[in-house]
């Protein structure tokens, strides 16, 4: 297990960490610029993010940088209620690989979606099987066009408590048996067309975690993402905590996914309304940096 | 399945539904009257709701009603720091078995417990696998006790949000292997000594529910607890929707569940700070006839 605790080469800051200092939106430019000063190495940035600021100039300033992308977030949010729908998904989800492409990043993670409407309050059916089938075809069809990009897709398992508005994924085991039956080839192959996206705030609680990293392999380990789970946790979205703050054992999840020769960044990710979205970006950084070090 | 659109036979009212009533905490014996006047034949009772008003006092009014108990809440938390936590557990379990004879309870409900301390916000540890040994354990004793009582023990499994402060064991495939580890010969009994509770609020974005619904079989089934999934979900805890309100397909579950030859209760478990504990439980209770009937 690589050792943290004297720099933080491996550490990759999720923008959406900072996608707010004082409570104030900041730009990705500015995020960017605050991280390479501090000479992290990676980034994964968000779409809304990454449009905001125009994909032109973003690619640029990664580049100025020498920044890396462990991953970019995010396609999915495949299921709908109808064919137009499901078309559109397709096509957003076709423009979200292009970004990744443009932005080299090391991935693109696929938050899959769940319940159609549910997100806005008005679920439109309840058939989480359905939701469930629309997913693996729309995976199956971006991954076509994944393959022809060499970009891996990542799927990312959702807690639980998403299940209805934000993702049917819900644990390890379920998200490889997608991999298994989408890209058959991939668990021989170096690296999987088709992988996982490893977020200890969505999987710490899972009893058959280890069983399933060490199942996930090298191949299909495309990223993972740490932050913590506090108790108590006062918001279901906006609630994370920072790496040392909470209750998972993040360290001995990382020694698991690194026996499975995972050597890539440990990307912080951080939602978190009542507090660090209110802290100055600079303090969350430089917290970001110490916790890596001694809690990850 | 049968056809719960002419009459509630087959409801059941876990008292914690009601155990407000316009905000004010309402004693036991109004809500066994309020249930009886409505030829509601089933309650569930929870431990400090019977210590409130006397283990004897209940007990003869639940005869003098005729009332049955579809499970009593409940047994567990069984992980602690030390020894004395342990045998405190222990011994608090015992008094839980005594007062679920007592009144005659179909089972006794096990909510396992998590991380000692992490209810009150100060977990003591990280190791989740202790945690589950010390559930093992737990249960292991308990059953030897139980057996002698005749009484059958139902461990819930809860929603993996409650993974850190409130029980560990979070899938109903994990609570099946701690019954086939404990109770080999329940699988084949009737009604296994150490069987499951199966609470749709809990168990719904399972991949594997009927799948592990199935290998329960009628002998591990003990409980069927009913609410709904609100989206959005406002608290953790206390933010539960009554049947039909939310996303739940209750009525696919409860097929899967009497496929199994489930015939018992369907006990309806409601914990609503900002709604039904609002409400009048009059009001309440109604409102769960009406559903039990069109969403259950």
């Amino acid at each position: 297990m690589r050792d943290f605790s004297q720099d933080h080469r491996w550490l990759s800051i999720n923008t959406a960490t900072v996608r707010r200092s004082r409570g104030v939106e900041l730009p990705l430019p500015r995020i960017i610029e605050a991280c390479a000063r501090r000479g992290i190495r990676a980034i994964s940035p968000w779409r809304d993010q990454v449009a905001a600021a125009g994909l032109g100039p973003i690619s640029r300033l990664v580049r100025t940088h020498g920044l890396e992308l462990s991953g970019y977030c995010r396609g999915g949010m495949f299921p709908a209620v109808d064919a137009a729908g499901l078309a559109a998904a397709r096509d957003d989800n076709r423009r979200a690989l292009d970004e990744a492409c443009e932005l080299g990043a090391a991935c693109l993670v696929l938050v899959v979606g769940g319940l159609p409407g549910a997100l806005a309050g008005r679920a439109a059916h309840k058939d989480i099987a359905l939701a469930r089938s629309q997913v693996r075809d729309g995976i199956g069809q971006l991954l076509e066009e994944a393959r022809r990009a060499n970009m891996p897709l990542a799927i990312e398992p959702l807690h639980p408590m998403y299940a209805a508005d934000r993702a049917c994924v819900n644990t390890l085991e379920q998200a490889l048996d997608l991999c298994d039956e989408l890209d058959p080839s991939g668990a021989a192959a170096a690296r999987a067309a088709l992988g996982v996206a490893v977020d200890v705030y969505h999987v710490w609680w899972d009893p058959k975690l280890r069983q399933q990293i060490e199942r996930a392999g090298r191949s299909r380990l495309h990223a993972f993402h740490v932050c913590d789970w506090l108790t108590p946790t006062t918001d279901l979205l906006n609630d994370r905590g920072m790496m040392g703050d909470g209750v998972i054992d993040i360290a001995r999840i990382r020694s698991w996914v690194e026996a499975q020769g995972w050597a890539g960044y440990s990307e912080v990710e951080i939602f978190s309304t009542g507090n660090w979205w209110r802290r100055d970006h600079e303090e969350v950084l430089d917290t970001c940096i110490a916790r890596h070090r001694s809690a990850v």
